[in-house]
């Protein structure tokens, strides 16, 4: 482990399916990558219910530690249970008001469904309307695949950005709310990775060569990607660094990488040669 | 939503490449649907880092909110950045100690490895030690596929058992500790779900249907599956209810599934005769 810094993000995933067990919470690593892509560090995932005070009280703990960004995903549809915004506003002081931009934006994507035969009537029912009443002061972001508009609150100390759960719904929001968040995010990190075939299946040997390179070598994470044990497993190891310039993070994992690789040399000459003649 | 009681569980997910993206957290999905079926409901999932401080904040949160359960998975290897032990020894006050019986297992399990010509020899080197050091009191649970044991911890109001990250060996660790989890679930509650077609794909009409059955039938959890707007699409809706005894749930998921049928049938009539017509 290397102490990293850089601007803090944290996502809260909401949906009461993720901790049934009925859907696996894919979003939040692809947001993580893409977040890890713009710069900043993922410090905390969390799945929560459809319930306002839950949603509140996480966006409330990642502010009290520091979070500089907040993305949630799921809970800005049309239904009952749908209560993001609900947990935004009361975390945040804002109450929920109509949004004329928002209101125009899910009237004109509700007469766009009705044209193409795919809702009954455009008319702006309960449940639609519900998705235009966003926290105070927060901006819509036009949604290109769904009818919810995104939400972007931008706070002096926090970005605030709450996507649709529909994987495509809030993989195309994100991707137009990239830049908004890429401003909130000071003194981007480049982040360089590689991974190096250890040639040994045992992590426990392996554990001393990664200390070693990970004393030698500060500011490099290096992680070993245990599987299982197999005579012919080939552990690998991820070494990754981040820093304001990609050269120097790349500087910093080729000289690792190479430290690692004669520390693996030494170490499990045995098991290599052992393992290459079965 | 519904109000729930039953014995609340939280699941604590541990490492960095979680939070980098590179890792989708499937362990925490499983382990959610294996807690219910046990009549467990897990109210919380979070993944953090490897550092034993977040982990230790994270169980004593969770055991603050009143969890009677915490199941955390990762961390429990050999290497340096394997430090959930410290991470729960921190959060429960319990100093990590050598455990003569998860010695044995572990020197047996590398035994096992070397005959087997997976590992270069049995000795017990610091990383594989390190694996049989647990929090003092913790009972050491047999790894039937790794060699890090699960670790038991029993308390008067919290049971937490940590297993491994690699999904084979979180499994097989979760059976074998299954009746361990299930003493500790007072009332344990059946938990009963049916999915119900709406003949419709639009979900601000569902909603109003949705939220009149959660009304009229108590105890029930109602969702709609949102997936993506289609004049073809059928927007499922989820019941489900959890209760002791199996029959209960059912009868309250059974007419819950038949009020909702009425309301959809008198809600999306135009919109289901207008989309079957196409």
């Amino acid at each position: 482990m290397s102490p990293e810094s850089g601007t803090a993000a944290e996502i809260v995933a909401v949906g009461r399916e993720l901790l049934s067990g009925h859907t696996v919470d894919t979003n939040s690593a692809w947001l993580a990558a893409r977040l890890r892509e713009l710069g900043a560090r993922v410090t905390r995932i969390v799945s929560v219910d459809d319930d306002p005070a839950e949603i509140a009280r996480e966006i409330a703990a990642a502010r009290a530690r520091g979070a500089r960004l907040v993305i949630t995903t799921g809970g800005l549809g049309p239904t009952a249970d749908d209560c993001t915004l609900a947990g935004v506003a009361g975390a945040l002081e804002r109450p929920l008001r109509e949004h004329a931009g928002a209101v125009a934006f899910v009237a004109r994507r509700y007469a766009e469904l009705a044209a193409a035969g795919a809702v009954a009537d455009a008319a702006l029912n309960a449940g639609r309307r519900k998705m235009a009443c966003l926290p105070e002061g927060a901006e819509p972001i036009d949604n290109p695949v769904g009818t919810a508009p995104g939400v972007l609150i931008v706070e002096t100390t926090l970005t605030l950005l709450s996507l649709p759960g529909v994987p495509r719904e809030m993989q195309a929001l994100f991707a137009a709310s990239a830049a908004r968040l890429r401003a909130a995010i000071e003194g981007p990190l480049q982040f360089v990775e590689r991974e190096v075939a250890s040639g040994s299946g045992d992590e426990s040997v392996i554990a001393m060569a990664v200390a070693r390179v990970a004393q030698a070598v500060p500011g490099v994470d290096l992680k070993s990607l245990p599987t299982t044990f197999a005579p012919d497993c080939d552990l690998r190891v991820r070494i990754s660094a981040r820093a304001p310039e990609a050269a120097e993070a790349e500087a910093r994992v080729r000289e690792a990488a190479e430290r690692l690789e004669h520390e693996l040399a030494k170490l499990t000459l045995g098991t290599v040669s052992r393992l290459r003649r079965e």
